[in-house]
């Protein structure tokens, strides 16, 4: 893909994160882009990143769906606002609360796909559903209450 | 500690999750223990666990607490059976659901304490409350809900 993930507009001091920086070597460096109303990324696990033998492990589902929904909050708030996520002032979210339920084992060895979408964006807190797919089939569905990081942690 | 961690009980097969499991060597490798009726177990996050910096990221805070819910549900099943971790028939879980609410941000550097108890037994069914703790302080809280692993999985 040639368009930029939402994740490469992150300020580099902002792009460590173990689950979506570009710039952590030892993380998952997730990729998110806009499909139209929905966001959708997809992730190639690890063969260490397993649960009991053939599924994937819950922990980085949850950690999939949780970068993913807080990137798609930033993104959605940026389109509200009619700008691109390259411009100031810049928006980034923290997860205030992560629910997941794991409707069936999620094999292991395909690529998954995580698809979001905003369920409401109410002043600094954007609520994100999401679900993730193996196979075309959903394995785990995801809530995600994201908030608006403060001015300083942005501001570094 | 000399103690042995209810992690050191699975079986071989059941020992590679990247969360819990002791042969998995690029996984979390937790440990958890009885501590009167609470489970506690203690996690140093490595300098790369990282959200935004100085802080942990959320996706290991969930992997922690799952990890250390499922070994609680697996524990308490036993201790409420009278029997120890190493009898047959074994008792391992799965995750149905997880719920995390990040109360404020977890400080990265130091150790972090997960604190687990059963909240109910309900046939298959056990609901693990969990707080994490650093420097003492509740950072987040989480709830998971387990489930008794099939059997087919057990016995590989």
């Amino acid at each position: 893909m040639t368009q930029k993930a939402f994740q490469d507009y992150y300020p580099d001091h902002l792009s460590h994160c173990y689950g979506c920086g570009r710039l952590n070597e030892h993380g998952l460096q997730i990729k998110s882009y806009w499909d139209g109303e929905e966001s959708v990324c997809t992730f190639y696990p690890k063969p260490y990143h397993i649960a009991v033998p053939g599924y994937v492990y819950g922990g980085l589902i949850a950690s999939l769906i949780d970068c993913h929904c807080t990137g798609t909050a930033a993104a959605a708030m940026y389109r509200q606002e009619g700008r691109a996520m390259n411009t100031e002032p810049q928006l980034r979210y923290v997860t205030a609360s992560l629910h997941v339920d794991y409707l069936r084992p999620t094999p292991l060895g395909v690529p998954l796909q995580v698809r979001a979408s905003v369920r409401e964006i109410k002043g600094r807190k954007v609520v994100v559903a999401a679900k993730l797919l193996a196979n075309g089939e959903v394995c785990a569905r995801g809530e995600v209450v994201a908030v608006q990081m403060p001015e300083h942690l942005i501001h570094n």
